[in-house]
């Protein structure tokens, strides 16, 4: 009855869907999307390799090959996916409902996981996720933790933030750290200021959620972090989903938990 | 009183110490080596990020820069380990207690994380560990499990064995999966004829260790898997450390545990 990840993918591509990809395929595990040219790829993947806490890389493309051969045969992620940005030296300058037109025999796709993957695993163990629930876009907020640089790639952690029930919080360290390979266990529990916050209520991206009394903030490393940094270090063209946007991949999200 | 692991690279890297590194500096992590050339790189960490259980990158050096500053700021991969083995077009042509005349300014060092880490955990855990108590090197098997390739690299998964009391496997799964960066949960438990393996006793590579009545062949990826994958691509030049002689970190172990 449920779609799956490659009929809805299908769909995408014969513009037949052009929405959000939120509480699509339960249970599936979507991607945020990097394009950059293959000059810049090593660079890149080196720094996502030093940061794999905000840049949890579930594939990489070969260069000119759009097919993400790991976590989607027969996908192409030119097409795949509802809406993408495109960037000249880090300016945005367009969306696109697809990037056929941009892409080139030099182009590499890198493939970042999401956190609706251990926000799924969160709302299985009864732990509420405020923005859902809110329905609006989780708050995040851009930190004074750097990251480790590499090549021209450099710059702060971006972390998201859930209000956690007292009562839940070592059980949402315990949930999320399951999934090392999408941004794992909270990076900071409630003291936001020791990681350069000053005002919860005021996200740099995204929209702030309500704190209910008897919760804390609890943060996490955000894919937004390398996405971020790409656009700080100013390519000449660099391709990406747009927000809400994401990849449908065939990888469960339990295929991403170390147990 | 016992030396820190910038002690033991010093004293190693004035010539002062020339043995296997087994056993020295417990509690801290030691890595794999695998240098080449920055044309191979990008390939090769594609193919790391694809087989993250033979090949968990611990670090990547700049090009030309031998300073893992990730797990050791102010080592240098060229001096600091006991002796290295030096490949042209994958056939080794020596071995060497420095790397400083081969190395040049194109040259990358990828560091994967070595089973020590886990088998400190094991035996912390009380989990027999047969190689060390035997005093041998631990045995090896080429398996019918393909990795994903990359580039000019591909080829079959190595897996380490270690015979583990039956009353103690889901104990040692438990322990290992707690490290996904350094090989993390095993592969395969008492089925080596499912990953093509027809005679424990005669390993590929290391010695065969004594399995008694009551204890079951435990198979974990090997990182012995990336360099014997670099050396059937035949690159130009690859240089890698010497079996058993390991780069120390100034890692802990416990700082590649999720939890």
């Amino acid at each position: 009855m449920d779609e799956s990840p490659s009929q809805v993918r299908q769909r995408i591509r014969a513009g037949l869907y052009d929405g959000q990809t939120s509480g699509m395929c339960h249970g599936y595990a979507q991607a945020n999307l990097v394009v950059l040219s293959k000059e810049y790829a090593l660079d890149f993947l080196i720094f996502c390799q030093r940061n794999p806490k905000p840049c949890p890389l579930l594939d990489i493309t070969e260069p000119g090959d759009p097919e993400p051969k790991l976590i989607a045969k027969g996908a192409d992620i030119r097409t795949d996916i509802p809406k993408y940005r495109f960037y000249k030296k880090g300016r945005l300058v367009g969306e696109k409902d697809s990037i056929k037109e941009e892409w080139n025999e030099n182009m590499i796709g890198f493939l970042l996981g999401c956190s609706f993957t251990f926000e799924n695993a969160l709302m299985t163990a009864g732990i509420p996720v405020r923005h859902i629930e809110e329905n609006h876009n989780v708050p995040m907020y851009i930190t004074n933790i750097k990251c480790k640089s590499a090549g021209i790639f450099h710059g702060p952690m971006v972390v998201s933030m859930r209000p956690i029930p007292k009562d839940m919080i070592i059980r949402a360290v315990q949930v999320t750290s399951r999934f090392p390979q999408v941004h794992g266990a909270p990076v900071c529990i409630g003291d936001p200021e020791a990681i350069g916050i000053n005002d919860v209520a005021r996200p740099d991206f995204g929209d702030p959620s309500t704190i209910y009394d008897g919760e804390v903030p609890v943060f996490w490393a955000c894919g937004v972090t390398p996405q971020a940094v790409a656009m700080e270090a100013q390519p000449e063209i660099m391709l990406t989903h747009a927000p809400g946007n994401m990849f449908i991949s065939d990888k469960k999200d339990e295929d991403y938990s170390v147990f």
